[in-house]
């Protein structure tokens, strides 16, 4: 079985990369698909799994206060990562070749060695992206949308910090750091793919 | 003509990696050259060259001091480091495809639009190659190794703290950041290859 993970800058085009991977090389590709199974287990709504695994504010209390803070909202933030893991793990226990886009899922499955991919892009082509991708009813400036992704990034930034495993983004912690700037993803899926494949057949 | 630049940890095969590009590619190769040819222009001995432009203790006095230190060492550093930038600029001119190791080709380039790559390795890998390729009569331990390459990189980030162009390592300076950690370098150059001509080759 081969697992590959994408860990990326919000608005770097990671995601799209992710699927247009898992499609040029028919792997199961999982992203949301493990909300709704936390959900299911958990008898929860979807959507607010989503938000509780998104919000990492408390994260920001320095770490001498964090071992107090055991208010209901981060014993049930700290209970969803837990689930999440044992999905994510009953998903590769399943065997089939695999991509996870975010989640941690390079710690999470190190035992698997996956390849791991970080995705980045400069600020100007993430805005554009994010740009190009917002609903209709979510029309944010520019200046809102920097702040928006530098948030979502801290945020992801805390969540690895918390799961350990050496720091988001660290360029040591992945086989391989893109940059998308620049491309079109669909053709920077089909590079990746050639790389990822010069990877698994590498002399050991 | 197409440039390609590769930054890289010490001891994390980024030497290799370039010459073994330049050699699949058939571009031309420079790393050592710039040395003898700033030594020629300025009617130096090339050893003393390296050793001027590798020397970066002066660095580490805080930049407030920094525009006091006029001493000659200092002035000559600087003045080898102008004409490495020189010496640079020329051979881009000639025009010819060609590939440039180290020497922060991709910032004093990038008017050129250089294919910039960043080559790192764990350091247990780094130490093992450092001693696989260390001369008999240099004999290091593995503390004095780690002690070694983490100096050079500091070095190394010093002078491109220097010279500009952001911060030696971050992910947004590159184009392509590979860990090589696990890789023959040979197949590895294949790989980086194939990567360099999708990006060439990619829709604009």
């Amino acid at each position: 079985m081969n697992i590959i993970t994408i860990s990326r800058e919000f608005g770097s085009g990671g995601r799209e990369l992710g699927k247009r991977l898992a499609d040029l090389l028919s792997y199961d590709y999982y992203d949301k698909e493990i909300i709704f199974a936390i959900a299911e287990n958990k008898g929860m709504d979807g959507e607010y799994v989503e938000k509780v695994l998104s919000n990492h504010g408390w994260m920001n209390y320095p770490l001498t206060f964090r071992s107090t803070l055991s208010t209901p909202s981060v014993n049930l933030h700290i209970q969803l990562l837990l689930e999440q893991r044992k999905v994510m793990k009953e998903i590769a226990l399943f065997g089939n070749n695999c991509i996870f886009v975010g989640r941690s899922a390079d710690v999470i499955l190190q035992e698997y060695h996956p390849f791991n991919v970080f995705v980045c892009a400069d600020m100007h082509s993430k805005v554009k992206r994010c740009m190009e991708r917002a609903d209709k009813d979510e029309k944010l400036t520019e200046k809102e949308l920097i702040y928006k992704i530098k948030g979502i990034d801290k945020s992801r930034i805390n969540t690895r910090e918390m799961i350990g495993g050496g720091t988001w983004g660290e360029r040591l912690n992945y086989h391989l750091t893109v940059n998308t700037s620049g491309w079109r993803i669909k053709e920077l899926a089909a590079a990746v793919k050639d790389y990822h494949a010069a990877f698994l057949g590498r002399t050991k």
